[in-house]
């Protein structure tokens, strides 16, 4: 274990942080708030001093492998969700600080689930700084500094691949650094892209950034108490379109904007993915339609499409209350969010590429039952999936209903009904943010004893770093020099 | 595919299915239900002639293969469920003939949820019928023919590894007929024993023996409506024994009764089992002792030890109705029914070996990580297992997850509370019986409509025969010659 290295990214990292908190002093200061900005001075001068300081001596041995990268990602997140919740204890907007970093893990693992009643009385800057946290989590603040940090490939590799969601990780192009800015450029224009077209449908300037952050890291955060159920038909539009977009695997932007179709359409995952949120959207609509939520099917649809899409994508944004729902659609949307987005999207979930090749899977060990002689190679995009990947999926199901049924176990000692207790570590695991019941779209965690807080904080935290860096920091071996 | 066998097969399985219903015509004519005997008759009349014409001519082409093996296992079973529900109908004891078969299909997978609100008016025979079908399911039909009709090794062992549940087949002896007449020898022992156990605690002969169907094929069919709730102290004692006894592998009992208990220890399933029940017990026990369900801490080990054992052999008896236990009781109880029995017992669920066999996999997929030259093997009773049986386990998790949430959304569309949607599919495809809420151990099925009914009898069938027979059979290609 290379300790130093450790010792030295993360400082780098404190630095990073402390540059990226100087966007919600200005909003701050634009607002006036001044007690609120003198708070993140102190925290940005915290972070640039100790960031500094630290990192002031390169380690001689810059050499790291996979377990250093999956130990930086999972320690960096822990310190982020930490220091990410001082502004909230510190401007009073959270007093209790188990809360606060539940709000900020939440935030950052781009959940989007509250302990907040009411969000409409918290300062701007604070607010912003809110769903600040989503759009940093979304991309993931490790890509972000492999962007801008010059770092040797070799290392930056393995951060990047404990960071980015999915089975396999997607060198863009050969180089890790330039994969990085590839991602982070593709990011900011769809974020840019999003609030033009948000303020054009009437929102104020404020409103277009805190909702774009929220839509694009596939968070949840609104800034109103009524979601996005207030907003114009339009604006609703937009939301959807943007989720969507954000679910889908980053690569096909890169190959839409170097003039390959061909290869962005190859890309399994994302055809289902698209055709997922078709048919379901097609089906609650006409089961709600059915139901008497909405009077014309046509509006049926368009909450249908938003709420599938929400939940798919896992950002959770809520127009209606879903929890209102037939149970048809309560538990088909329940299913979607196990599902998740794309694999090198924003997205949560179990990522629709590992849906493939466990089904594909499965399917060849029936045929193989059936023709010993078979051969047993799973395909995804047209080419046969290492043996090591298909090996690694299967164990990466193993662990996530591991976790799912030993985090059911613990949140059930605070003794809430069925629903509540089982889709809340559904809703936190997948990064989704409302489940049912207690924390269906109205509802919110705040309820929750501080033991269940935090492990649906582990949830948020193990969902969104897809569990292995999470397990292998916690393995006392990993540590060892 | 060899049809020629498959029908061969299937008639010499009804020629036994004729010979099996003899029990019930004795119990028939015991208790002077003339009308029931004469149904009866007619029935065993059928099969034997019908077994006796189609199994004549012996195929000249005897050779089967694992397809036709799992052909058979799930054909025989849909054929068994059909033929077994129709003494329910002609006695008017269940009308419908879809309620008929959930009933049937209940008792022959073990499964013992009923669609019946009350059981005690029907007649002996009737009743004794519906709890033998429970000691049939048990061990297995085809286990039984195995056993009994001469038949060359090499086929049959296709057919007990269709039925014998676990991740591989564990042949005792080196012959599959003697392995299958030693677990029918000690099949029958065990529950020769239970039935005198019984009647010295002071049940009537009809009630220890059909109670003692139900326990040592872990089925769960009661004969008063009160379940085991009405039975002394000592009954439900000697129940709950007779119960975690058979959930535990059959060739522990082989290795004892040879005294080899070095190798009968040996066996790594069984002592997490047993340990499971110890723990689980004792955490319920007191979960429940603290809700104040029961006033002695005594008396809540004993109902929470009788309760666990029930729902990880997946019988599914109760003496308490645990629906109104905290939920921390409740989740747990869920999570023992998914993980269920030892392979190679009579109970059900996803088995423990299973669920050794992907940790393990998970833990070697961690250690991967972080020492990428570390050897990649998973261990069980002290050998390496082979890969290919932890790809099938794998393989295996994949199809019982996505067998789960299909039933639940096709479920859902009953508009039943998600507490009942989700536990009545768990109870049906583990083979458990009782769930929660309307499934739970005051309910029944009888609410759901036809659909779900359908839906359910599928999960019980694939369940008990563990996903791949059925699958394989409904695979047009399987079916090909």
């Amino acid at each position: 274990m290379n300790h130093s290295m450790i010792r030295y990214v993360l400082c780098r990292l404190l630095s990073v942080m402390g540059y990226l908190m100087v966007l919600p002093l200005f909003v701050a200061l634009m607002y006036r708030e001044y007690d609120s900005a003198q708070d993140f001075l102190m925290l940005i001068a915290i972070c640039l001093i100790v960031g500094y300081v630290g990192s002031r001596y390169k380690p001689k041995n810059t050499v790291i492998y996979a377990k250093e990268g999956f130990t930086i990602t999972a320690v960096a997140w822990i310190i982020m969700s930490i220091l990410g919740a001082v502004p909230f204890v510190l401007t009073d907007a959270i007093p209790n600080f188990v809360d606060a970093m539940f709000e900020t893990v939440s935030g950052f693992t781009t959940t989007g689930g509250s302990i907040l009643t009411t969000v409409e009385g918290m300062e701007k800057s604070v607010q912003f700084w809110r769903t600040f946290t989503h759009w940093i989590g979304g991309m993931g603040v490790l890509v972000f500094l492999i962007a801008v940090v010059p770092m040797a490939d070799g290392y930056s590799m393995h951060l990047m691949r404990a960071e980015s969601p999915g089975p396999v990780v997607g060198k863009i192009v050969p180089k890790v650094k330039d994969t990085a800015k590839i991602l982070y450029l593709i990011y900011c224009a769809i974020t840019v892209v999003e609030i033009i077209l948000l303020k054009l449908t009437g929102l104020t300037l404020y409103e277009a950034v805190t909702l774009s952050f929220s839509t694009v890291g596939t968070g949840g955060f609104a800034v109103t108490d009524s979601g996005i159920g207030g907003y114009s038909f339009a604006t609703q539009s937009v939301i959807t379109i943007f989720m969507a977009l954000c679910g889908v695997n980053f690569t096909v932007y890169y190959f839409l904007i170097n003039k390959k179709p061909k290869e962005a359409f190859a890309i399994d995952e994302v055809k289902y993915y698209l055709g997922t949120i078709v048919v379901a959207s097609l089906l609650i609509g006409i089961n709600i339609f059915r139901a008497g939520i909405q009077d014309s099917f046509g509006m049926s649809l368009h909450h249908a499409l938003f709420t599938v899409t929400s939940i798919m994508t896992t950002t959770g944004f809520g127009t209606l209350d879903f929890d209102k729902w037939p149970m048809f659609s309560k538990v088909s949307l329940c299913v979607l969010s196990l599902i998740g987005a794309c694999a090198g999207s924003t997205g949560g979930g179990f990522k629709f590429s590992r849906v493939l090749i466990v089904l594909r899977n499965v399917r060849n060990e029936l045929n193989f039952v059936v023709h010993p002689k078979a051969v047993k190679r799973v395909f995804m995009d047209g080419h046969p999936v290492a043996g090591t990947t298909v090996k690694s999926v299967s164990a990466y199901l193993g662990i996530y209903v591991a976790t799912l049924i030993v985090s059911v176990i613990l949140v059930s000692l605070d003794n809430f009904d069925f629903q509540t207790t089982v889709t809340s570590v559904i809703a936190t695991l997948n990064n989704i943010g409302p489940g049912l019941g207690m924390v269906g779209t109205t509802g919110n965690y705040s309820q929750f004893s501080a033991l269940s807080k935090i492990v649906l904080m582990f949830d948020m935290l193990a969902g969104r770093l897809e569990l292995l860096p999470i397990f292998i920091m916690l393995k006392p071996r990993t540590w060892r020099s």
